[in-house]
């Protein structure tokens, strides 16, 4: 991100958020007219009502929400506002749908430095360029110091679904192949390198990235894909969970064939985490019936986001709602949800 | 509201929202399972998937967003779940749209009682049947204690457009007439006497309310009306500054038309407030040419959130972007945007 370009409010004049900047009186136009609204140009969100309306559009329409309170708000491969962008643009991906429009919501604290809103907002459009997708309607208030913790960041967004798709959980059978997008764990391991007072460092950047492209390609190859969806809070296990769960079969994963940096690996060991439990922000997971699976497999191979997937288990009839693991011993064990906080606030 | 009913989470049990009920894990489920989607029970909130598919529609799309961080939570006339879906109703019935759909999204502080969680959804959820909206999507996070202030609630929006309605501030012109819906300054003087340290106490509620049925009988009188706004933060001043900044126009009021209640009159006198500059959460602005004003004036009398409606003022060609009000002793002033902060955290 080219951070060179330049504040438009003045820092040495307002360094700082204040209450007065969320009172939607003269700080609070400001911001919007000085800040948000060029950098974030929209034909809609320039309209200034009250909500944007959007051309006109036909077809199933996906619509989601997500709130990002990372803490820190900087670490190392992003900060809060390219995360924003990319986990509601991931969710709508994985509904099967076009990312075309965002909200943003902002929730400041007072006394956020204006240079790191600044630097926020700038990461944001650029995320959003990536990802092709348009900020059209945004939302901002303050908190007074002590009530957030710096800036707490909304994103809902709304997109039309390809036509022929039906992403539906409880539709994957047994039989249906898990194929895997890429390296586990960096996101989590990311933000607790970055956060204070934690004695060890890595060179592990978070894998936030906009997954539609990625998406697109898979649903090219098949559109027999039941399952697409981003293993973030919680991570892959309680994920893979979740849909076991609402499919009523049994997933049996090869611990050998998941990807783990050994980087993550070691920073896992010393943390006491496993990797199976931490958040990707840049990940997914696909359920696609085994015929499908080596096209689908490759068409993901080729694409930048997913050049190191991999085939990581398959759904069975044994073992209804429960996922489990055949690891590199041999051996066997149940993958069970997240229980308890591994690693709060992670995004 | 009827708060008899039990929260399906054992509050012995559970008496607090803890970090683990935002990791994603088994708390997650426990609060998305329980107590979330039983009260907002819907087919596409049902599904469980990362976004909700909405049934297929055509025409134009309004969509908007909102975050709420009120201070307090419960207030006289209200509480933070009623205030984040009335709101959103609003702007979207304030772009000519049928409010159809909802996102809520949730950033709880480690330590909320359970049981204030429970009637804030319980609340939601009334708002949004009165409203006639559904609650599609959602997402919860957790902050750690200190980092958040008992709960913030974003919710987003998205409806259909009326055909033949365009909502454009810039296209009011000199003559037109500027209609309020009823007393001003409810919802902020409610807040303040709600607030810790306050040394009044007065009978006045929040206004809080959802306007799209209001709407309706405006459109349903006149397609002319270019101008909807909720007077929110900032007020009925600051709103009416920023219509005729984007009309162009100059905007003369007449002190003596606008409704003030005796005891918000008293309560702001005793504070020091302007009621011009207080948030409001139930009254709309209409601007609509001089030849159908009486017919809009009479279809908001008759609606019972607009039974005081009034004209309080008309657009000038003299002073362009400039609000003006004559006084009740024959003396005109202007009215400016609202400067500083006058009241924090209002919505």
């Amino acid at each position: 991100m080219d951070f060179t370009l330049n504040c438009p409010i003045p820092i040495s004049e307002y360094p700082y958020i204040t209450m007065a900047h969320g009172s939607g009186g003269r700080l609070s136009h400001q911001l919007i007219d000085k800040l948000f609204r060029p950098i974030f140009s929209d034909e809609q969100l320039d309209a200034g009502h009250d909500g944007a309306i959007l051309p006109t559009v036909s077809g199933r329409m996906a619509f989601t929400t997500d709130s990002f309170v990372v803490k820190p708000v900087f670490f190392p491969g992003g900060n809060i506002g390219d995360l924003a962008v990319n986990g509601t643009v991931n969710d709508l991906a994985c509904c099967g749908a076009k990312p075309e429009y965002l909200s943003v919501g902002m929730i400041l604290e007072e006394g956020l430095a204006m240079e790191d809103l600044w630097k926020i907002v700038l990461t944001m459009k650029q995320a959003a360029d990536l990802a092709g997708v348009r900020i059209v309607t945004g939302d901002t208030k303050v908190v007074d110091h002590g009530s957030g913790d710096q800036i707490f960041i909304n994103t809902s967004g709304v997109g039309c679904v390809r036509e022929g798709v039906n992403i539906d959980p409880s539709a994957c059978k047994p039989g249906d192949v898990v194929i895997l997008s890429g390296f586990i764990g960096d996101h989590g391991v990311a933000i607790m390198s970055a956060r204070e007072g934690l004695e060890f460092q890595t060179s592990i950047e978070s894998d936030s990235a906009a997954l539609n492209g990625l998406v697109d390609a898979i649903l090219d190859a098949s559109l027999n894909v039941s399952v697409l969806r981003d293993p973030t809070r919680g991570g892959v296990a309680t994920t893979l969970n979740e849909i076991s769960k609402s499919a009523h079969a049994g997933i049996v994963l090869d611990e050998t064939s998941i990807p783990v940096r050994p980087e993550v690996m070691g920073a896992c060991e010393v943390l006491g985490l496993d990797p199976m439990y931490i958040a990707n922000e840049g990940k997914i997971l696909v359920i696609v019936p085994d015929d499908d699976s080596e096209k689908v497999l490759r068409a993901m191979q080729n694409h930048p986001h997913g050049k190191d997937s991999v085939i990581i288990g398959q759904l069975t009839e044994e073992h209804p709602s429960v996922v489990r693991m055949t690891t590199s011993i041999g051996s066997s064990r149940i993958i069970d949800m997240l229980t308890g906080e591994q690693l709060p606030r992670i995004c």
